[in-house]
């Protein structure tokens, strides 16, 4: 049963990562100052690809840093790098184990860039490659699925985020994310409930923008690998180009659209599937009307602002997948086909 | 008929795209010398983002520019655009109409960047935006689905990789791609035999890798648009970790696999897919071992260099995709609840 004791440790880890992290991040923060980066090129696969997803959106948003994915074949195939210049060079790993992202921080090392590490094993080649490490320090994660290091990852990069600004104020705002997942976590019963009625989907797609864009991602993956429904990940705009196409009368649509900037695009997208396409959504959401619209409302406290509630809303979806895997009668520790360390180079 | 009359085109607009334009190729080549771009900052969404893929990989390993994907949002909801320091700001839109895209280029020419827009349209707002405009006038395209201008936009692109680059010798090898396409498409009547055997598919995965991630991308999104099914791209290194566990007997995947740099590796993922999970392989490739662990081989004309592959093997996915649209008996004039200029902001 480690899938959910670790979907449930996530308040507590995330609590000692935020206390126990927080010089070393005002270290690396200021090390970025120091050397006037312009951009950060990110490699990363998985579960911790959607963090960068997130890392793109805020240090976009927050300290207007644009992020280029690396994209890890250009080093380990191609073998014709990049120049990266003014760059900061950023694996992001929760084993550090990956050949191809250790090579993407070897390159920039070679080319004199900044590096830094995200990781949960701060002996890993990818911490040893890197001049900053960042442990996010959840402790082993025994599921294959990821869970714990994912929330660990987008604080990682929400403190990073924080120093980076200079805004002290938000740090106090980032000591409030554990009691939001506590209470997200009280919904365990209910949300077994509600996967029932899914136990014979096959496929579906996830919605999110924005800062979002990641947890649709995330909560995808979680469909994919533990409960093997073929869950396709789109920004609502992206979908409207296309895809849409696809939907027909009860066709799911999982959806993540807490209040924000981009809320009113996303609740015209739900309103427009609902009403004019009859699909079935599974919504997570703090604003009442979104939540109305759904067959399946996943509520997450009012109060988070915008840029955290990644943090928060990817919880119930966690929560889902599991029920959802056992609804099915399929194993939730042990995935069919996948490992914990994926060697891909 | 305009889908199946505007895939027959592709050999005529290739070819004089390459000849119209290559003076204004090598003029925007020059401009970017001068103003020494570190990076690319790219705005595209659905067929046009999949031809960014293409530039992502090419320009990375052909000329070493790094590229970062704008995330439109950010410039249209948060209204924080990052700084762009040293970068080429460039969109990429058939219409040249999405607010979005523009929004981005705005952005470009406030901070004083060197912006480029390629475009079928050149009096659009993008085109009239940007310091450059490379017009791929492939003539109007009335399908709602696009395919002349993606392989015009991959043109486009390759053509200024070869121009950035210096090398002179390689405008020759764009002369010949042409006639592979034309060679592919004498296909057309196998393809539209081969397409009946997937009458009742309802789901897939695309995979690509490398610079066919591109092709990968943009197959599933002609499935998705005109034959309605569930179609996931992946590279083959990411459905490795974590969505390979979907995978059951008989589940169909497509796959792009020419020779070149990444082929021992998807040759590899193919076997294992065949051999251990039993799956229903559609290979678009130049080799034989890859064509014949296909139940379904499209093949490509040998010759290809690594880098063009993608401007051709898009052409026998089309046809697959047109046919498969008429097997299940969709209409491939008006895929349902699309329209030609997606607005979103």
């Amino acid at each position: 049963m480690s899938l959910i004791s670790e979907i449930n440790e996530q308040p507590k880890r995330l609590e000692s990562l935020l206390s126990a992290q927080r010089k070393t991040v005002d270290k690396i923060a200021q090390a970025i100052r120091t050397r006037d980066i312009e951009y950060v090129f990110l490699a990363a696969r998985g579960t911790s690809d959607n963090a960068g997803r997130y890392a793109n959106y805020l240090w976009g948003a927050l300290n207007q840093l644009p992020i280029a994915l690396a994209t890890p074949s250009l080093f380990t195939y191609y073998q014709k790098p990049p120049r990266l210049r003014n760059a900061l060079v950023m694996g992001i790993s929760q084993s550090g184990q990956s050949p191809d992202i250790v090579s993407v921080l070897e390159e920039g090392k070679r080319q004199n860039c900044l590096t830094l590490a995200i990781t949960n094993e701060p002996n890993s080649p990818l911490a040893k490659t890197a001049d900053f490490v960042l442990d996010i320090q959840t402790g082993p994660e025994l599921a294959v699925a990821a869970t714990k290091t994912y929330t660990a990852e987008l604080m990682a990069i929400a403190m990073l985020s924080v120093a980076m600004s200079g805004d002290k104020a938000q740090w106090k705002v980032l000591g409030k994310v554990a009691g939001w997942a506590k209470e997200v976590l009280k919904q365990n019963e209910r949300i077994e409930q509600f996967a029932q009625r899914y136990r014979y989907m096959r496929q579906c797609v996830v919605l999110g923008r924005g800062y979002n864009y990641s947890t649709a991602f995330e909560w995808a993956l979680k469909l994919k690998e533990l409960t093997y429904v073929e869950a396709e990940p789109y920004s609502s705009a992206d979908f409207q180009h296309g895809p849409i196409a696809m939907i027909e009368n009860s066709f799911p649509v999982m959806a993540v659209a807490p209040e924000g900037r981009v809320f009113e695009t996303m609740k015209r997208a739900l309103a427009h599937l609902r009403n004019d396409f009859g699909a079935e959504l599974v919504v997570v959401s703090n604003n009442k009307d979104a939540l109305a619209l759904a067959q399946t409302p996943l509520s997450i406290p009012k109060e988070i602002p915008e840029w955290l509630t990644p943090l928060v809303s990817i919880i119930p979806a966690q929560l889902f997948a599991y029920h959802l895997t056992l609804a099915k009668g399929f194993d939730s520790e042990k995935p069919r086909s996948i490992r914990k360390v994926t060697e891909t180079k």
